[in-house]
């Protein structure tokens, strides 16, 4: 009788420890960053975010609502070879698919920014007319880098093969390289420098579509958000992004989504960690 | 002749070192963080801010006056119990009653916000129809937490058991539990959530009573004050906090305060010191 | 068919997964730090611990063993409450109790060294002959501590309140208060100063006997283990340590055990955790 | 033919390596921390700000232009005596001179702030009618500081002896003596507290001369830039500084420049060096 | 004339700036670590090194020999792609053949130690009978790790792919998986376990064949060296690690070498950089 | 009556808080460093030393003695002007001096080694004939360092001008210019490298003389002492140092001392300031 208190050490996302099938939600983390080329250190994102979220509580006073409402599955991180990008991606390419195959909803945590590669290749395969929201410091959309066309400043051009001219729309960016900006104006994507200003419109414009929200946390001040490989200063602050966040989830229509590149070891203070945390409970609630 | 300049080294917060009979107002620590939940070490904060005062002026722009034109006496940290919450409590609120009975106003330095209960029951007694001004993060109205009524996530519940309905103001509160919420809404505390609006109102309509203000300092955005145990995203500035702080002390009636919940060993740089130390010196100069 | 691929997310010790029943060996936390006098944080050591086992190999080439010929299950850990000392000791005390009556060992991480009481209690009741062999910097004797009876100061004095004169083999010990060594010369317990001589001595003595062993890794050179609350000067290299540990497990009658005192966040490197891996993978291989 | 390829090891901030007789600016390093009575460190920063400069992109999506459409040229660090003041101000006067001399614009990265004395020596004599605009959280006012008239709580009044009343414009001051603020209220220096307000009329009124530019980083709140000796809480933010700064350029009559007190070892996680590089880069570009 | 004095920041390993032709050694840095497969940021090794050379002497009171007597000429670092390991290994190896081609001999700073790979691949061309010398904590003779032929984890089983069996010598070996420790038993490569014993036979036997010596410096126990990405415990000291060293060295038939795994981010206190410069200079004037 | 426990905040090294008339023994800190070349920061090391003795206890097992037995008096710092060699040297000269006026023996805590030369001007005017014993990484005998004849690379040098040939001997040396060597060996200073051999017979050598000791603490392996300016690799263990300090008070006839170059910033352990406050303790009681 005592015996069964002794069961095996399970560790989710707070309160994400419902059954699968239940599950509106799925979570997963991609600990992957061999292609990173400034600081490393994303691979051990999803399990500072899984350890850390018992810091914050489980309802939100910003939603007025409970991660305990909801259903949502932890289905932790998937083990990904370092050095074989391809490879890594077909790894996310698949548990994105298996999610999407049971009519749930993926949420997942990075990782570097190409990781996202991986999910909106299973999403518009699921989803042949998505369209990708994008808040992040760097544009990311290199033809190639250093060489690579698999690389974390290449992830939403290779997303644009995917998708194509007019899906993919960027907010917050305010780095990048002057060949980057010069085709996203060829109407190619959509780009907002520096804040969230045209979000709205956005938002109303792509009612009718399916949406995967992308989410590279250095869109962030490197003040609110330090433990991240690149940090570029003149981010947005924490309560801007969560409102863009509540605001992009606002009708109903996000499909999947991502959290990527903290870099926990580049912050001993943890508040980069802890805010990961937070902005995933505001996000995990408002696609439910 | 020579031997007199070698005196004990006496150590106290930046030119508060006067005579305690002149003194207005009274510093000491309560190194205290048993109770503590998340990461812990409060406990090191009193030492910190003492220690690190050096690193400031005496004299405040903000205010155009000096700590050198008032009497201020810093009588050192308290030695605490570690383990024995009840115990620790007694020699806290036996500190604050000897500064009361001297006619002096305490000004406490934790340590978790636990201690604000000692401080609390010592100034309840000499002034009982206080009111309290709080600013924090956290609601900190638990009934009890892991099944402790001594906590610091019940500290301000255990104040309200003291003095009742209509005494405690909380203001830029972002995270609590739902019941926490729901029962502040039963008319028992009023509730600001996330900033400081509607303070300017509540220290008008308390103009005729004594106020202890206690200030969680966890209040400060996470970018500002990172070395505290349970950083929350989103939360106010400093020059908001100051503001706020100057604000509260404006009708001259308070009559006791504290500043709690700097865990140093979380922030290298020590900006999370050098901000208490600076809100201390407005704060000492503003309450005299 | 793919849906039982999204399990929930399972975190133990390395290769520590198999089942309760096959388990000769049962680990779990014990986050508990409440009495702590100088710098807490022992709490985080056991989440550290698991999360960290992934760093070494499961093979041993100094008992030319692997943890994947063996059967040990990790519980996870024990949710403790803070500041409640006696109530965190009875839920230790439980775990051990039925990992015991299971007829398995025990093998607990801590957490502070307060909570090998927990333990002791249990292994006291299950074996009333109980000898305990202690590695560690510090004495640990004290009557009380801070007017305290519960402290890590004063577990192995707690222990003899269980166990009797004659019981208690400490060694490496280097630091105490004066009574304290004063008081293990009257007899009560045998306390070896510095290093580990005498231990074979000691083994051979009691191979009658069921032993515990607690270690606590401050008995390390803090050049080796930095992060631990109160590092001491002057301590054993790793080498020693491990052949102390193999030789206080080689009669085979070592029945349970607790490896305590690790304090990660005071130690950026990782070394300290990882030491702490490394050694609870050979006392596990040892044990069994 | 291959031999050539192994060249020695050029470093230089991102892309200013091209040749000397072609650059407009002329960069250089002021190691010295001598006088620093706080954290000392900024030593250091010429090195980090030039090895962590790769990090960002050579294009300014601010002014839209890009470092390699401009010629600079990165002359690296002067060596510099520790503990001998005027030997090393002498020096950085005379790396000054030279690129004075050559027709060149000077920009200088610090070192504490005593350096800008150096440079400005030489500056004030290629340019007798030079103006000085100065953000700071510090005043830098004091005639001398513990018996020292160089020290880097004096240079600003040091400028001044040199140039003389109404000719330094200070923006951003938080902290200083009253004493430094009674005496620039005497007509000698005006002091803007806090903010940047009246920068643009400053810059309008001083348009027929040249001016030089020194920026203290710790301009910047504490939570965008910790990495320097004595963060002041309460201090502007990146788009504020890069703004004042595009601002006091703006009439393209600034002729010398520094960046000041950044001390890396105080901010592991580098977002201070990072926005030292990025505001770098900006007032590059800004200058030609 | 004055302007000589500006010319381009030169930056070399302390006094390793001379000419390329008279060099007999030659340094470069190899910042690859996209194989790593637990904690990354060796890259920002051959950088750390170099940046904090200047912290140590050039004499060496060890040898009593001075850098400047010698002819050494730091060819900088190679630029490597993140995530295309192959063609990384080509870049190496195509810089190891210049410098063997100019008949110097070559010195790389790691980077993860799989770089050795890329310059074995080009002394095996130069010396048919190369054989190495390797000392490290990890055997790193797997055939292949998480399914990839070239890992960190393989490195030395790829050598011997390349020189076969009777060829390789591995010293302070302490951990691993069994089948590598078997494979090596079948009479492919000679393992010493934990220490240098048979080290003097070892260069005795082989006094007539070039040897290429990699140093994997996680053979420090973790003490001395913290700044890696897997430290191991109970390794050995410096000064055994520097007597090994020398000894290898002492039939003057070491035509290269490297030394591999310094990941400075993890050691804020630079004492594993320190430690590698000083290693550096006493393998340096020992090979010449 | 209850006021009288509101005395003001004395902090004193652990216990040494009795009265200046009745002790034999004086600290005080000399927080100076302006002159060190690599990385600043031991101006903190006697702050850090006292505020830190409370983690150690008051009783040796060492030498079975309790500082409680002892009278101990701490004069605090002397505030010292940055920047400003020769009159903080003053600083120094005088306060030793006042104490060796009192017949007390002077014990400091650096600061950078520079900082025993003024202590040494003192101790040479009180004790004509005294004698030097010196342990350290480096030897400190250049004539000058970047020009400069005060410098804490010139130490010893200065020393020896002061007492001339034969009386200074130093051990552990393991870094230094080979003209610093050389000019040793010409009969000035007896250098020992690397470790205490000689110690004993130098120490019955002197028997009759008064003796000044010098502990640069970096003659510690930087595993055991990682927080100073510059640590050289290949140092003595705490145990070997401690023996040789007990060694060298021995003969009763060390009339002051010092121990320097603890820099507690680059050490986020503590474990430097650990061993500091243990060193400490031991010598107290050994020169008693």
């Amino acid at each position: 009788m005592l015996k069964d208190k002794l069961s095996p050490n399970v560790e989710t996302f707070l309160c994400c420890d419902g059954s699968y099938d239940d599950a509106g939600l799925v979570l997963f983390g991609a600990p992957f960053d061999s292609t990173t080329s400034n600081r490393p250190g994303t691979r051990f994102g999803p399990r500072a975010i899984r350890s850390e979220s018992f810091g914050i509580e489980s309802y939100s006073p910003y939603q007025d609502r409970d991660i305990l409402d909801v259903d949502i599955f932890d289905s932790g991180d998937i083990e990904l070879p370092f050095g074989d990008t391809e490879r890594a991606l077909g790894a996310i390419e698949k548990r994105t698919g298996i999610i999407l195959a049971d009519e749930k909803k993926p949420l997942m945590f990075g990782g570097e920014h190409l990781v996202t590669l991986g999910a909106v290749r299973a999403m518009a395969q699921k989803y042949p007319d998505l369209h990708i929201i994008h808040f992040d410091a760097h544009a990311d959309l290199r033809d190639e880098y250093l060489d690579c066309k698999l690389s974390h400043a290449s992830v939403l051009r290779r997303c644009h093969d995917l998708l194509g001219d007019g899906r993919i729309f960027q907010f917050g960016i305010r780095s990048g390289d002057r060949t980057e900006f010069l085709w996203a104006e060829g109407g190619h994507v959509k780009t907002r420098l520096f804040d969230f200003h045209g979000l709205r419109e956005t938002v109303e414009a792509l009612r009718e579509y399916p949406l995967y929200l992308t989410i590279d946390m250095d869109v962030l001040d490197p003040s609110v958000f330090p433990g991240t490989g690149t940090p570029e200063a003149g981010g947005v602050t924490f309560v801007e992004l969560l409102g863009a966040t509540l605001l992009a989830c606002s009708g109903q229509n996000v499909v999947g989504a991502d959290l990527v590149e903290l870099a926990p070891a580049y912050d001993a203070s943890g508040i980069s960690t802890a805010t990961a945390c937070k902005l995933a409970r505001e996000l995990m609630l408002a696609m439910l």
